[in-house]
Formats: structure tokens, C-alpha cells, sequence
């Protein structure tokens, strides 16, 4: 991660010219192909379209394209970076969108970080896409951009920092218990870092069973208590019912059965070694783990990172190829908890029969990965009755 | 142009699953590719971003890329049929700018037709492109809506249905002067619509050294004594100083040399009948030419038209795909009107060894337009100096 500029390093050379093409699926070699896939032929289509515009699905691209788009606040661990920097990231994500489910996906980056007008530009760009795939931008503004564009959009609205890394996070965790031999309703989590992955990890986790939560910010747990806190730590705060007392992240560990770690605010020995025996350290910030896998490891009987180099990757692209591939195969018009919880029981389950400690998540190159969570997904919509056919 | 609807034709079977797709230029196929192309090594090419911008156009795809925006409210000649009706054909116009000059391409539909909305839109997206190719969005909106974004955008923006259509007409008529044994100054010229196309078209031709041009609309002949007139009409009335009395079409073609047609308004053969001898007459309204062709050649020494089916195709694909990528070859910040007329001079240019009556302008597939166009473009943005690097 340095800012280093060495045009002739591999990763430079292979950024040159930018990570994404767009091509045509018709060959457009003649006057007959022009006549069919542009005019005068296009014009039968638009006039369908025109009286019924559910045929869009079928007759254009959008049903199945993904915007990815960010403001460059929150990129990767660099922050406030600007639209211009962020877009190498954007266009990785639409490849690996390509490349894991077949997914088409765009990098849109926005020159505004004002809440409201980037809410409006999204709604007036949406007839392009099929889903909205927010990437990358801070909180707390990301929480009211989210649910905002949800009850607008009659089409998936997704926060991958947000709900990537808790379905991946959910994941791992119940591989994680049962190699330790608990459910999860016997686990007490400590969660550090409130921003958006920190909230969408303690809500999934919630729903999906987990004993107890205690969240931490930078100043120690979260609690009803506490005067300094915005109105989603708030609801935090209340969701959690985490004691009106300060406590620090050290004390709040001590007796934890599991460390959540998706702040990047780094904790020492002494804070981990207070954690019940068999616990279970997940500390995935990016490149520097909070808790050094080396001491983890003197504690916990299960370890996980973000980290490509080391066992038990949480990685978001486990989830979001599949999660959307799914949606659109259902005509899904959101992205319900249902269909995040089903996501995070496919990718767990797609190594059920080989769970060990170094192994508490596929791969992010198993391919049986984003065809599991897609189906799941899919059926899952259905369930939920979110189909546009419904 | 029927609005009728047969899945099993094969203009349907041809849109199905509609027409792009975004593919990788990286095959991420295993951890060391993944770590180029996305983390940990996308890291290093952000940071190098965020500190010096301008590696923005060697390291991301957005140099050249051009998005293909439209509102639905003028699509060819079914005029305002909504954002999804649009989108057939915005990514028809994608994959022409892939298939004629290498250039990516994305369509970006809009739910809003207000004329703020839209350029606030556009410039919060801005960041992710190299280019804005406005697209069947209508007058006069259209107007003010790239006159604003050229002034507010660092990147080349270019309405195709003003601009396009005007360099092809003029590499058309200059030709068509040639095969009559004239010049551009001998010509009176009849423009019949005031709209995009007519008003782009009058302009050029003018900068050209047209000799004289009346634009007629609907309701007669454009001129300063009328108080029915748009701003913008009545600009085009001050330009082409027409005389301040009222005057039909008809009469206005008495004694006239050129008839171009870009309403759609039919002239009936009286009104033709009245034009100078060796006339020539370009009627491109699709799939219907204002002027029967049957009786334009009675009366024309050339006809043209905007039909695929006939000699003498007017078509802006001879000029977008060449203009954007010689836009982006010199690092353009705009398209001036030097290189729209370089782009008229181009496309003439590459039959000038065979030119007649029946041959005016390249066929669109004509391999040597689009690199012909491009080199004059990007030779004339850096003769006007308009280039990032200057």
C-alpha cells in the first residue's frame, strides 16, 4: 500500500489502459446486422418497450448490470482518496463481478460526497442498471444513502462493505463454532469498529442467533450511555443492550468467546489474552490485521483475516457475485435479510464436509462458491416474495 | 418502426439479454492475478492516483471511455418514450463505438427530464468517464444542456444529434458541390428543421463558407421579424439573417440550390419543383425522407437520404466513432468546431478518387473513415491547442 509510483512494476503495468472493456454481443458486420441491432430494427424494440416496460428485462442489458458506485471516501484502507483514485478499485470489483458470476458490472464514481445529491444521482441513473452496489463510501452516510435509495428503487440496493463482509463474516463464524464445538447462540462477541462493516456484522449476527454483542468505537463499548454517539450508533447501542457503562475494548474481551475486528484500531496481547479459551479471532483489516495473527494464534483456537497470504480469508467476493447473480435470476427488487442469511448459509456450506480450524471458508477461488450463494439467493427471493413477477 | 411485438422475430431474438458486456482485460485466475488487479496491489495505483490525478488516464479505462447519456425524450423518430425505451438504442450506439474505432462505451439512461437535473447529473458522474456523447435528448433542452456541460466538464462533450449529423452533412454537400461543378460558396441552401440537426447543421455549413442558408420550421421560413421564436430561434434567425417577412418552405426553395431535410416535415413536389437545376437534395428523416426520393431525383442532380437501403446513406456513424477516439488520442478537453470540420474534411476526403453522384460519402462500413477521422481530429485538437497536456 505505498505511494510509491514505479510505472514498470507488474502491478502498474497491468493497470495500464485501465481493467475493463465493453464489447458487443452482436457482430456488427454489415448492413444486416446494423439493420437489425441498430436502426431501422432497435426501433421495433424501444416502441415494445415503450408500451411495456418489463420487456426491458429482456431486451436490454440492464436486468442483469451492476452500477458499482463510490464517492472515493472509504477506499480500501486509504480513505478519503477522491473519485479518480477510487476508480481502480471500481473496475476491479466489476471484473471480479464478470469473472466469478457473469455479471456485468460499470464503475460509476461521483464527483459529490453530499448525502442527498448523491442519493439524487443515483435514482436519475438507475433506468440504466439492474442493481446498485455501493462501494466505498463513509459512514455514517452510507447508512441513510442505503436505506434511502431501498425504498426508492424498485431494484437490489447493496452496501458491500456493509453486507459483503457481514455475510462472509456469518459464514465463517458458524464453520467457526462448530470446529470449537459451540452454536451460536453460545458465543459472546466483541465487534470492533462501529462504521459500516461493524453494524451490518452485528445485525446479521444478531439474526442469525448469536448470544450476545458488544460493539466498541475508538472510544471504548457502545452503549445507551454514552453522549457522543450518531443515531446509528445509537441504534447500536440499543440493539446490542450492551450495559450504560464505559467499559474499554480490553475489559469487554475478557470472557469473549469471539473478537470481530473490522476497524483497523490495532489491540495488544494483553486485551486478547483475556478472551475465554477456544476463542475465536477474526481480524480482517487490510493490510495490517488488528491483532497479529502470531499472538491471535497464542489464544484463540480459530483465525481469520482479510489477508490473501494467510488461512481463512474472509473476503467479500465469497458473497456479492453470487448475491446479485441470485437477485436477478429471481427478478428480485431488494436485497432482503432473508437473502443475506441464505447467502451466508451457501458459502458455509459449500465446505461442510472438510471444516477445519485453517478452513472456516471456501476459498475465494472454489468455484462452487457464487453458483451455491446464487441459487440460494434466488430461491430465497422467491420465498421472500421480492420477485418483480411476484 | 411497427410497435408491434414478435419475440420469435429476428430483431427480438437479436436483443435478447440486450447487446454489451463488460469483460476484464485480466484474467483473474488465481491469487498472484488477483493481487495485481484488485487487492492488495489496486492500493498502489490509487494512492499514485490520489497524489498526481492526471495518471488517472494510464491507469483506469475512463480516457477512453465515453458514456452515451440520453433522457428517452427525442429516440429517432418515436420521440419521447422514457429512459428504459431508450436504452436499445443507447447500447446499439455503445457497441457502434466499439465496433468502428475500438472505443468503450456505456449507456447511461435518466429518469429526469429537467434540464438542471440532468447537467447535475452528469457532472457528478463525470469522474468516470472520457468523454459525454449526448444522445436523443430534445430540443431545445439539448441545447442548453451541452452548452452548460462544456463549460463545466474538463472532457469532450458532443450532442451526436446536432453535431454528428452536421459533420456528415457537410462532408455530404461538399461533395455533392464537387459532383455539380460548384463550390460551398455558390450554394443557397434550404435547411427544413430547427431543431438539433438543423440548427447544428446551418452552423457548420456557414463556418464552412456556405453561401447563404434559410432554415424553415414548421411554420415557414426562421426570421427576426417573428415573435413565436425560441431564444435559440431566434439566434439561428440572426445568423442566417434571413429577410423579416413570412415565407413558407415552398417558397423559400424557389431558386435554392440544396434542400436538407432533418424534420421529418414532409415537402410535397410543387415545393421541389421551384429549386434551381442540378439541385441537391438531402432528405434524412428515417425511416420516411421528407421528399419522396422518386421525385427528389426528378428534380436533383444528388439525393440523399438517411436510409440504409438507398445510395448516398447520410449516417453518424461515419463521424462519432472517429471523433471521440481522436478526441482521446490527443487528450482533448473539448471538440471544438475545428475538429468537426476536420472530421467533415476527413470523411469527404477518403472517396475523393471516386466520387459521383450516386457516391457522395463512404458507406458506413467503409474501413478507412473512422482512422481517417481520428487522425484529422486529433491532429486539429492539437493545432487548437486544446489538449490536457498543453
Amino acid at each position: 500500500m505505498s505511494a510509491s509510483f514505479d510505472p514498470n512494476s507488474p502491478v502498474f503495468k497491468s493497470h495500464e489502459g485501465g481493467k475493463l472493456v465493453v464489447r458487443s454481443t452482436i457482430a456488427l458486420t454489415g448492413r444486416d446486422a446494423l439493420s437489425l441491432a441498430y436502426t431501422p430494427g432497435v426501433a421495433e424494440v424501444s416502441s415494445a418497450i415503450a408500451a411495456d416496460e418489463r420487456l426491458a428485462a429482456t431486451y436490454t442489458w440492464r436486468a442483469r448490470l451492476v452500477a458499482v458506485v463510490s464517492d472515493g471516501t472509504a477506499v480500501l484502507g486509504l480513505g478519503d482518496i477522491g473519485p479518480a483514485a477510487a476508480l481502480p478499485v471500481m473496475e476491479g470489483k466489476c471484473a471480479l463481478f464478470q469473472e466469478f458470476a457473469g455479471v456485468n458490472a460499470v464503475p460509476i464514481v461521483l464527483s459529490t460526497t453530499d448525502t442527498n445529491e448523491i442519493i439524487d444521482t443515483i435514482v436519475r441513473i438507475a433506468p440504466s442498471f439492474g442493481g446498485i452496489n455501493l462501494e466505498d463510501i463513509s459512514a455514517p452516510r452510507c447508512f441513510e444513502i442505503e436505506s434511502r435509495l431501498r425504498e426508492l428503487l424498485p431494484i437490489p440496493v447493496f452496501h458491500d462493505d456493509q453486507h459483503g463482509t457481514a455475510i462472509v463474516a456469518l459464514a465463517a463464524l458458524r464453520n467457526a463454532a462448530t470446529v470449537t464445538g459451540r452454536g451460536l447462540a453460545d458465543l459472546r462477541v466483541v465487534v470492533s469498529g462501529a462504521g459500516a462493516a461493524g453494524v451490518a456484522c452485528t445485525k446479521i449476527l444478531l439474526q442469525a442467533g448469536v448470544g450476545s454483542i458488544v460493539v466498541a468505537d475508538s472510544r471504548g463499548v457502545v452503549h445507551s450511555g454514552r453522549e457522543d454517539l450518531t443515531p446509528v450508533k445509537q441504534a447500536l447501542a440499543a440493539l446490542t443492550g450492551a450495559p450504560a457503562r464505559n467499559a474499554s475494548i480490553a475489559e469487554a474481551l475478557r470472557g469473549a468467546d469471539v473478537f470481530l475486528g473490522v476497524s483497523g484500531g490495532v489491540v495488544d496481547e494483553a486485551a486478547v489474552s483475556g478472551m475465554n479459551a477456544d476463542a475465536i479471532i477474526f481480524a480482517l483489516a487490510n493490510p495490517t490485521p488488528e491483532v497479529n495473527p502470531e499472538i491471535a494464534h497464542r489464544y484463540a483456537a480459530v483465525v481469520a483475516t482479510g489477508r490473501s497470504d494467510l488461512p481463512n480469508q474472509i473476503n467479500n467476493v465469497l458473497a456479492f457475485p453470487g448475491v446479485f447473480a441470485g437477485a436477478f435470476d429471481a427478478g428480485a427488487t431488494q436485497i432482503t435479510e432473508g437473502m443475506k442469511l441464505a447467502a451466508a448459509e451457501a458459502i458455509g456450506s459449500v465446505i461442510q464436509d472438510g471444516i477445519t480450524a485453517d478452513h472456516i471458508v471456501p476459498t475465494p477461488f472454489d468455484p462452487r462458491v457464487a453458483p451455491a450463494v446464487r441459487i440460494a439467493v434466488a430461491a430465497q427471493a422467491r420465498l421472500d416474495g421480492v420477485c418483480s413477477t411476484d
